[in-house]
C-alpha cells in the first residue's frame, strides 16, 4: 500500500483543493473525512475514488475492502487534510452525484431556489432525510452540496437520500411530468397558509433565497404558493427553520 | 452634542468591549447597530443608555428624542465599531431585560437548556416571535442573547417578546406554578410523538443541548417528554429547525 509522508506531495496538494467548489466541480469528487462518514458512505453503496488511512487503521474491514484505492499517510499529512483539530485520521474521496440519473421524480421532494447560506443548504438536507422525503434537488446558483460547511451541516444525509444539481426550471418541469404537485413557499400572507392545504403523496415544495424569497417566474411556475404564518412581529422565518416547518406540516397534514 | 472623532478615544474603547458576553453582563446593556434595529428598539421601548451616530443622522428624530445621551462620531469611529463592512452610522446601547422582573408565567413559552450555537439560539428567538410565543427563558448555559452573533439570527425578535436567562430549574418551577404545562423534547423514539398532544394554550417547550439534549434531571420535571418523529435515515434534527417544528406544531395542534 502506498505510503505518503510529507504535505508537500502532489497528490495531497490536489487533494486539499477539493475543499474549492470549483474543484469539486470540475473533478465530480468530494472529500469526507472521518470514520462515521466514511463507513456510512461504504454502507449506503456511494462510489469511492481514494481512501486514505493513517497507519492505526491499516487493519480495517475498509482498508481491505478498498485496498486498491487505499493509501497510508502520515498523521503530518493527516493534520493538513482535516477540517478539525484532531483528525481521526480516515478520509475518502468519492464521486458526487450525477443528476444525470434523474429521468423522474416520485413521492415528497424538496428544492432550493438560490439558497446561499452553506448552513442552510446542508440543514434543509437534513431535515428532508429526517422528515422522510424522497430527495433533494438545487439551482445552479445555490450553495454547492459538498462544499465543507454544506457537508458539517448534512452531517452524512446526502448518503441517504438522491441530491442534484439542476437547472431548477428543469428540475420543475421534470416534476410536473412525473405527476408531482408544485409548491411555492412565499413570505406572503396572500399565499395559502400551508395547514391548508390537502394531503398530497406527490410534490415538490420549493425554498428560496434568504433575501429575496423564490424567483418570481418560479412563483409563476408553480401549482400552488404557500406560506407559514406570522402570530407573531418577525418580519419571516430563517430558512432552514421554514423548511422544516413545511416538510413536517405537509407530512402531517 | 457631544463629538468624537478617534477610534482610540475611552468612551468608544469601552464600547467596543461590548461585543464580549462578560462585558454585557457585567454592564447589563449591550449594542445594537443599524437604523432598522435602533428604531425597532426605540418603538418598542427599549432603555437606552446612548445613541451613537454619525454626522448624516444628526437631524434624525432619534436623535432629538435622545439628544441627552446622544453623541456624534466620526466615520472612522462608525467603521471601528462596526460589525459590518459598510456600517450605517448609527448605534445604540440599551439595557438587557431583567429576570428578576419575571414572577409568573402565561401563555407559551420556549426555554433552552443549555443550547450552545449562537446562531441556533437566535433563530429560535426569531421563530418564537414569529409563531406567536409569549417569551423565551435559557439556563444560564445557554449562549448568552446579547452577542453579536446571537443577535444577528434574532433580527431583532428581543424587542417584541420577552427574553431571560436564568436558571433552568427556578424557570420551570415558576411555569408550573403559574399553571403551565412543561414539555421537555428528546430524540427518543419512547417519547411521545408532538402530533399526538392535546392542545394546549398555556404550556412551556423546552429545547436542549444540540449534542447531550435536554439534560436528564429537566426531562424528569416535566409534564410530558415529546419527540419529532424521525421518518427517514437521519439521526436527528438541527435543533433551531426542531423547536421551528415544535412550534409551529403545537401552535396547529
Amino acid at each position: 500500500m502506498k505510503y505518503i509522508e510529507s504535505k508537500k506531495n502532489d497528490e495531497i496538494k490536489q487533494l486539499k483543493k477539493l475543499s474549492a467548489t470549483k474543484n469539486i466541480r470540475k473533478t465530480g469528487t468530494y472529500m469526507i473525512e472521518g470514520f462515521h462518514l466514511v463507513r456510512e458512505a461504504d454502507q449506503y453503496e456511494q462510489d469511492f475514488v481514494k481512501l486514505l488511512v493513517t497507519e492505526k487503521y491499516q487493519e480495517d474491514r475498509l482498508v481491505k475492502k478498498y485496498h486498491e484505492i487505499a493509501v497510508t499517510i502520515s498523521e503530518d499529512v493527516a493534520k493538513d487534510l482535516s477540517e478539525t483539530k484532531t483528525p481521526q485520521g480516515i478520509f475518502a474521496v468519492i464521486k458526487v452525484q450525477n443528476s444525470d440519473d434523474l429521468t423522474e421524480f416520485s413521492g415528497k421532494w424538496v428544492m432550493m431556489d438560490d439558497v446561499q447560506d452553506p448552513g442552510n443548504v446542508g440543514t434543509i438536507v437534513r431535515t428532508a432525510d429526517a422528515a422522510g422525503y424522497d430527495g433533494v434537488i438545487t439551482s445552479m446558483d445555490t450553495a454547492d452540496f459538498y462544499q465543507p460547511k454544506v457537508q458539517r451541516s448534512m452531517q452524512g444525509s446526502q448518503f441517504h437520500l438522491p441530491i442534484y444539481r439542476m437547472d431548477i426550471d428543469k428540475a420543475i418541469n421534470l416534476a410536473k411530468e412525473s405527476g408531482l404537485t408544485i409548491y411555492g413557499s412565499e413570505v406572503n400572507a396572500q399565499a395559502k397558509p400551508y395547514t391548508q392545504l390537502e394531503k398530497q403523496d406527490q410534490f415538490a415544495l420549493i425554498m428560496g433565497n434568504e433575501a429575496h424569497g423564490v424567483s418570481q417566474n418560479v412563483l409563476n411556475a408553480t401549482d400552488e404558493n404557500i406560506y407559514i404564518p406570522i402570530l407573531g412581529k418577525a418580519e419571516s422565518l430563517n430558512v432552514a427553520v421554514a423548511a422544516g416547518v413545511l416538510m413536517y406540516g405537509l407530512q402531517t397534514l
